[in-house]
């Protein structure tokens, strides 16, 4: 286009008027967009014809521009769509994607410099994202600030972590805004890579919030590619939230060239808690499937060498003890091994037996390379090898006893965050994987970051997990993130990217404990952005840690909440978490977990309320089975479950895996019952969840004689 | 070792004499080791009896621990060697390796932790390092200072450039040390990459230094590895240098964890300028060879699809015009060529026709690939495919075509300074290059350095140099890698690593010019590292930039002097840097460049004075053809050149290039005159050499027939 006519166009646009509105598809939810005074861009968001965010500002400020003030609108663009696609793994096998665009091209007059605001308003909720098309005006950006605010409406209820550049990994504070400040203090863990957002009052995403009159809401972002991670800034005293992205350690905010399109705002908003928790948006919003061939990506549950290495009498991820081995250590051949390394072949192939004989699909094994005796140094250029197993661990020999027992290896590569050795030797890595018949990696990122100048969630971190991921994917490998920048619905359009962890994890239990609730707020915040790996199914609930005697360090839960979290956390990897002799103590309930599938036709939302609360039901991927799960927080409560999501004209059986009358996660965790009915699409059942415990039901078509003496739910 | 023992044994040893002396070889150097008061470590050097470093100070200080002052000397240990070790290539066949060693330990009663530092004194110098052995009470360590100290007897004649972080690329400053600042300051480029040391005055290594007394000095450092490359402090007025490390962006100057050897600190020591030139010593300080086979690497010549960027009428790069293809291009067919982009496959074959017809072994083409219309922004976490051709370059047909004529592609890799995206690529950029038969790379890092807290010199990115060259010796690929670290000697141990550029070459005669006596000073400094790819044999001497018509934007020598270059910068890797069809209007002259050899049996310094002249003399490797090179700065001289390093008892034909009587870089560049004459080991020369200009001699066994009216030079 010819510059003089690329003036021309926009002086006969210049007569837009300045407010726009924009309504969901279903018209519960309206926008509108409006130019203040100085040109300053602002976005009000109305739920059923009520306020949930009040005027709040929009926009970019970098070193070369401020594209925060000074705009006339000079175009809008409006569209409409509703299509549906197919996850290759999921909650469902096919998702809506239906929303009301509207798309507002503000132009600098002083300046010629041109951003564009792209709102999305889906039935769920909002999501809006900055747009710089090339332009001659401006190329390179160096982001200081982006001014985007989300202004609530009153003192809500919070369901947050502490803002924090480089973990996830806190317990949840739930209070009103104007209290959280002083609770999330108090639970900041004490890890030595904490990075603790500079300035005011900040808190993570996925944030979870719930008003006075009852309007859940949840923002976050997504599709979080080259651009810094977005903590929120929070303005305790008016309610008024911002964006705050990780800096680098320089700090830089984000390192932009046009053409540039920010990760998605997103804001999920309902009065029906279940519509969170249900909710597509953030995937949505992500780009598709980026592979043509998705075939060799397979959801799966796996055991591993890990669990005994947190509980166990000492057992090491190291092969030798670390004083001894500190010797920059390069030929472990000549090191006396410590004898409490369960990284072993004969300790493996206990687990690939017990895998097989219970139909878990993988075996993860910690600890197998070499690097584990020093290994969060900071100081060390290299940390690990991802090619070097230790040497009381054969590579070929696992290779071949796991294939005859039908058993795939997965494997772990822990960085030490030094992300830059693992770029350095990441060909490499995956070339070994796939050598030796793995196809699926457990990465980990304990530590402070190597790139030194970067944090977990800057915008370097954020291309390398997806560099990961891809490349990954050439190597038909599947990846589950540890300690990586929280997710944001990536795993759409990279969808070997299985899960990660990002938050506190089960393996907390025995560093200070999960509160009861813990689990019932996940849900609603971390697993917005896509499926934790957060390692359920520990029977065992007394635990000790490196021969700790405390009171926190134990499970949190019943056992049968153990097993409903199978349900109320999905993932696609999901762990079986506890010693295979921990099993073996309990045949019949570990029976559940031998069963639950890990990938989904449906799903349905029974009951919820973030922290307190969830019930779910889910029909299996290809198989006429379905399951429930239910779980409740530090107090017992009657659920109840309708069967009503069951195919009509047929009747179930349901085995119901309950906690026990007398199980009390704190006095009595181990006690349940199990039992068989029948059940119809009529069926509601009123079902006693225990104190911090759950209830797990499979359900399949009856068998006439099955059915026999069975009591029918009504 | 029980820790019993262990004191007692140092208790044992605690009555030490606190100075230790040790003797060069020869005896002409003497150290002496002392510590001070408060237990501060230092040392001096003497040379023939007369001090050349008076006391200065030695010790690292650290974040976790002061290793700079409170020591006890507690042990002592002396060892000499004499042996001789066989460079892969170079300017000699066999090395001799032949000093006196002292080690000495050094304890903190205060705090248990032991420092040794290892001196090794050869005839031509002293090399000396940090060494900290494994230890209980040390294990994790981040730098603050390295505080060795040279301290000079006088404010000698130094040759040298500023200190920087990021780069080597300026004019050299010859002046007493009082008067560098002024100078330097002057001098300094105006690179948009240009971090200048931090704090008071700074110069770069290798430094070089001439005493009033003609003691010649050259201090540098040896085999840099996983430690920060080193710039002197300068004290102008009481004449003391003293070790700065070059810092990360977060202002930390190394992370260690022990074991730790440092690099060695060198300080070549001689009255004859020539010993300077002819010193191994950095060469002997690094360790042997890493490689098993080293039949792979084969030094070279080669032309190259560059100069005409520099030169040519707006030729460039990048295959389409900037504002074009600014687009984020993904698609370049889909651009309009700009028609002015040499790196093409019709173009290309032109020089593969000329290399092979004159027997030159390789070709480099810069802009083969996707990446130029826009790569210096620093915004981009990816600039370059290494693996994408420009569309109007045909990989596979220029693989078959350069087969077919016996040339070797020779690819280039400009990362941008994005260090971190070309580890990511590495692999497969070097597979790239094995399956389409190129063996050897130029790789350049123009611009600040992603990993944004790095520079050029910083600690990571000296790592990061060394994992190419290693990891390029996987693929058996040669490196030769602009704008990195200066060499400090470490191609002993990765050979192919040929050569790196790290200071200002032959390309800034377009660019403000290099002064007639830049070459005069190289040999003595930046050569001392290793080998230099400084392009070479420019005959054309009269440059247009860009089209512009700066006075100093030609070639400052005569055409000659471009000749002799071939043989006072020795590599094995040598670029015919000029355009074939300049080299088509000197044909006889050319004769020289084709002839040279790159690789060498044996070497003799003739003349030399650092700024002013040099001669030197060198055998082809595994052949009877001796070759001489000899410049000299703006001063036009009579050399001396004899002929006694050739075998007795025979008569050669030297082919004499040498500048025409009226030569004169300034006035009359292209002046020269060819001529052939018969020599004998007894037989003296004495050459004019023009203002900035030179002698190239070749010279083979004569056969009587050609001998025939020959002048016999006695």
């Amino acid at each position: 286009m010819k510059h003089s006519l690329f003036i021309a166009f926009f002086l006969c646009l210049g007569s837009f008027a300045s407010a726009q509105q924009l309504t969901s598809p279903d018209g519960n939810l309206s926008l509108e967009f409006m130019e203040q005074a100085d040109g300053v861009p602002t976005y009000r968001l109305d739920y059923k014809g009520k306020p949930v965010l009040t005027s709040g500002r929009l926009g970019l400020l970098t070193e070369e521009a401020d594209l925060t003030r000074g705009f006339k609108q000079t175009n809008l663009e409006r569209a409409s769509v509703d299509n549906y696609w197919n996850p290759v793994w999921g909650e469902y096998n096919r998702v809506r994607n239906h929303y009301n665009e509207m798309t507002v091209t503000l132009e600098q007059p002083e300046t010629g410099r041109i951003l564009n605001i792209r709102f999305r308003l889906f039935d769920d909720g909002l999501g809006f994202r900055y747009e710089l098309p090339l332009q001659r005006k401006m190329n390179y950006l160096t982001v200081k600030d982006e001014v985007t605010e989300f202004n609530l409406t009153g003192n809500h209820k919070a369901f947050c972590i502490p803002g924090d550049y480089d973990t996830n990994e806190f317990a949840y504070t739930t209070a009103p805004l104007s209290e959280i400040a002083v609770d999330m203090e108090k639970r900041i863990a004490k890890k030595s890579y904490e990075s603790k957002a500079e300035g005011g009052l900040t808190v993570q995403t996925p944030l979870m919030m719930k008003s006075e009159d009852g309007i859940y809401l949840n923002i976050h972002e997504a599709a979080l590619v080259d651009y810094a991670g977005m903590l929120l800034n929070v303005d305790d005293k008016q309610f008024k939230l911002s964006a705050h992205l990780t800096p680098d350690k320089l700090g830089k905010k984000g390192y932009l060239q046009l053409p540039v399109l920010s990760p998605w705002r997103t804001v999920i908003v309902s009065d029906d808690a279940r519509d969170i928790l249900a909710s597509q948006l953030i995937y949505n919003l992500n780009e598709p499937c980026q592979y043509e061939d998705t075939s060799w990506i397979r959801p799966m549950k796996f055991v591993g060498v890990w669990w005994e290495m947190f509980t166990g009498e000492g057992k090491t991820w190291a092969y030798s003890d670390f004083y001894q081995a500190k010797p920059g250590i390069t030929d472990y051949t000549k090191l006396k091994p410590n004898g409490h390394h369960p990284a072993n072949t004969a300790h493996v192939k206990e687990y690939i037996d017990f895998a097989s004989a219970h139909g878990i699909d993988g075996i993860l094994v910690e600890g197998w390379n070499e690097g584990w005796e020093d290994w969060a140094s900071y100081r060390k250029d290299r940390q690990f090898l991802f090619n070097k197993a230790y040497p009381d661990f054969d590579v070929k020999e696992l290779q071949r006893y796991a294939k005859e027992k039908g058993v795939q290896m997965v494997m772990h590569h822990e960085t030490a965050a030094n992300a830059a050795d693992y770029e350095r030797q990441l060909d490499e890595a995956f070339q070994f994987m796939v050598d030796n018949g793995y196809h699926a990696v457990k990465t980990g990122y304990v530590g402070y970051i190597i790139p030194r100048n970067e944090y977990h969630s800057s915008q370097w971190m954020n291309n390398h997990y997806i560099h990961v991921a891809r490349r990954a994917a050439d190597y038909k490998v599947m990846v589950n993130s540890h300690e990586a920048v929280r997710p944001t619905g990536l795993c759409r359009t990279y969808p070997n990217w299985l899960a990660q962890e990002s938050a506190r994890g089960g393996e907390f239990e025995t560093m200070g404990g999960n509160d009861p609730d813990h689990t019932c707020i996940l849900p609603f915040t971390r697993l917005k952005g896509g499926p934790m790996d957060y390692t359920p199914g520990i029977f065992e609930t007394r635990l000790s840690y490196y021969n700790g005697e405390k009171p926190n360090e134990r499970v949190h839960t019943t056992l049968v909440k153990q097993m409903a979290l199978y349900m109320t956390m999905p993932s696609p990897i999901q762990m079986v978490a506890d010693l295979p002799s921990n099993y073996a103590r309990f045949p019949d309930a570990f029976r559940f977990i031998e069963d639950v599938a890990v990938d989904w036709d449906n799903s349905w939302y029974l009951e919820a309320e973030p922290g307190d609360y969830i019930t779910v039901a889910r029909k299996a991927k290809g198989e006429d089975e379905w399951f429930v799960g239910g779980i409740t927080d530090e107090n017992s409560r009657t659920a109840t479950i309708p069967f009503s999501w069951l195919p009509e004209g047929k009747q179930y059986i349901a085995t119901i895996y309950e906690d026990g009358k007398d199980a009390d996660w704190d006095t009595n965790p181990q006690s349940y019952r199990i039992r068989k009915v029948v059940v119809t699409p009529k069926s509601v059942l009123k079902q006693k969840l225990a104190a911090s415990g759950g209830v797990a039901i499979s359900i399949k078509e009856a068998d006439k004689a099955e059915m026999k003496g069975l009591k029918t739910i009504r």
